[in-house]
């Protein structure tokens, strides 16, 4: 008897997590694991986050909440957009979701129909191609690489064949860190706004920048015009219709947590509210309760950030020792995606010795980028300087 | 300009969701409100969780946890299903999610291509049918009353004209809280089982039983025969190809914390395994690891259940002075669902009625039977005795 089992719900592994498997496996068998594998932070939340979330576990009843999120946490959410880049975004149209996965699930849902075409970037984060993929919507891959600064573009997206419907862009980029400056996120913005491409603008790792600060494209409601950015950020205030997802689980460390929030375009609240009340009822309440007080650790935070910097710094310093020399510019988040062109076409093999041979778990850039990925990988520096002092000696013996 | 909006998107509201809305909002303006709406225990998690989840919260860096949920709450799982159905379920075939929600959106992606047809009973739980709309698949509804005991039945399946891909049971059911005996599931299961139909089991309201326990799907991977079930409880075990979702908000408390869990046949675990991978990342983290000990809090789980008994009482014995005389057998989840054609035809506009002026919140039937629901009405019964012989009197003032 044949049961139904969906081709679409065949999609491809997020292959970080299947190393994930294999390093726990190897240090459940003893061995030890140097983790550049998984893009996460080290160590606990923020000390106030978890008191905070020690009151409520005491205090409160934790039942569902408010769809949308709580009213505290869309209001302080909110006041992070006015402090921190001089944007206006009322609490009406930002929802909190189940971590920034929940943002793109519901974004897509609520903008794209079976058949619709959204570019993403390759080499580009994994979920976006897959969740699409598991939605029936068709992924058209742009190619990056170091002459576009591995960035999507207006240019890029105007030489597609086709319709386009939607596009996703993500500044600082995971794998590879780059950004697009203020003046390009509102060039691409514009871009959109005037062809009706819906524009996705993943901005989770804001806040991990190490020059210039991202720029959003939250702050302008349907109907607003450019420009709404005037304070210490960059508000790019260009695309009305832009659906701007964001996490707790970077720069706020509250990774487990499963908590995030994205600003949606006036015509999608509604829809994203049904959708976020049939699909997940509401966000874990003890994470949103927990995250009020998140936005005023900006101290302990940025100490992170400078951390990163400096593992940053000791990877680039390093790596080329180890025949890791061609790194795509890592302006932010915590990573480094390296062309290893010269060591191999098969990244995925590449990792799976790597991690057995020294204990360096890294993630195969197939990850990211199914046509070219076999020649590079992802180095997540988000660990400690000692963690990345070792896998740089680890890895200069390994492949000398 | 045009911008993309997806139909698919534009689902019907969790009505209830907008009661609690309104609810709140009556509350915030210093009125009072009894809530009879919202299907979640009252009060706090069991102490021991809460326990659990202050020291992890002290000690554990909280970060992602492989895809499938931590090795340690799987197994855990797995000796709950030994030890209160005497049937074994491996933790391979264990999917731990972010609540049933996940677990419904998983499987139904998993499973189901868009265009398939899947039934589901009509009152049913409003979700299935808007999650299946979003996934475009089309929802077959079978009505479901007073002469089928308010179930679904391989007989009513049978009688279904076109074809048939998946069906949706719940027992004890979401809005009327009526049961499936162990040999009627066994019965369905069997049919579905023979007809390559993938039967989605949802079995969330297990552990509220007044009666007869609640019989499970789960027990039985493919390969295996019926008739797992041994102990205590009852593994109907004849439907190696169903997909079992639970849940920890109900029996178990655990509402806010976001937390359910999936039994997968082994032809459908690889594929829930990434998509939960790139849908969710993981589940919960802190939540995982608290929900350990919630199978060992079974006295003070059972004594909510009796509390839930007595709440049923009161309003079995008062409603009927108010108007409210035809229900459907409660025999498990905390619900009563009540036939109000002799006071309505339009059950959304009496809910708010009798908001607005007993200050007695209640789900409106349509939100779970978009054909006859303008007729009844659901009833919660999680809260307080005190709560329920409130609104019971004031009901009765209001009807009178």
């Amino acid at each position: 008897m044949a049961f139904k089992a969906a081709e679409r719900g065949a999609i491809s592994p997020f292959i970080v997590m299947d190393v994930m498997r294999d390093a726990a496996r190897r240090q459940a068998e003893g061995g030890d694991v140097i983790h550049l594998e998984v893009g996460q932070p080290s160590g606990q939340a923020p000390a106030r986050v978890r008191e905070a979330a020690a009151c409520a576990l005491a205090d409160q009843p934790l039942g569902y909440t408010l769809a949308m999120g709580t009213e505290a946490l869309r209001a302080r959410i909110s006041r992070h957009y006015a402090e921190t880049y001089g944007a206006q975004v009322p609490p009406e149209r930002i929802c909190v979701t189940t971590g920034s996965s929940a943002g793109f699930l519901l974004s897509f849902l609520a903008a794209f129909e079976p058949g619709d075409r959204v570019a993403v970037a390759a080499p580009g984060y994994p979920a976006y191609r897959n969740i699409l993929k598991a939605l029936n919507i068709e992924c058209v891959n742009i190619p990056v690489g170091p002459t576009s600064r591995w960035q999507l573009s207006a240019d890029a997206l105007s030489k597609v064949e086709g319709r386009l419907d939607g596009a996703v862009v993500a500044s600082p980029s995971n794998p590879t860190g780059s950004m697009l400056d203020a003046r390009e996120v509102a060039a691409l913005g514009a871009w959109c706004e005037g062809r009706g491409i819906r524009l996705i603008s993943d901005e989770i790792y804001h806040g991990i920048t190490f020059g210039a600060r991202a720029a959003t494209l939250a702050g302008a409601g349907a109907g607003a015009g450019a420009g709404a950015g005037a304070g210490a950020g960059a508000g790019a205030g260009a695309a009305p219709h832009a659906v701007v997802v964001n996490s707790f689980s970077k720069y706020y460390a509250m990774t487990g947590w499963r908590l995030g929030w994205m600003v949606l375009p006036d015509d999608l609240a509604r829809s994203v509210e049904c959708l976020q009340q049939n699909l997940f009822i509401s966000p874990p309440t003890l994470s949103q309760l927990a995250a009020e007080v998140v936005f005023d650790c900006g101290e302990e935070l940025d100490a992170r950030v400078a951390a990163y910097r400096a593992n940053r710094d000791i990877l680039l310093n390093e790596l080329p020792g180890a025949g890791f020399s061609r790194m795509a510019p890592s302006d932010g988040a915590f990573y480094l995606y390296a062309d290893v062109s010269e060591l191999t076409n098969d990244s995925r093999d590449f990792c799976r010795r790597m991690l057995a041979e020294t204990g360096v778990a890294a993630t195969p850039g197939i990850d990211f980028d199914p046509f070219e990925g076999g020649r590079s990988l992802r180095f997540s520096y988000a660990g400690s300087a000692a963690d990345m002092a070792e896998a740089a000696k680890r890895l200069k013996a390994w492949t000398r």
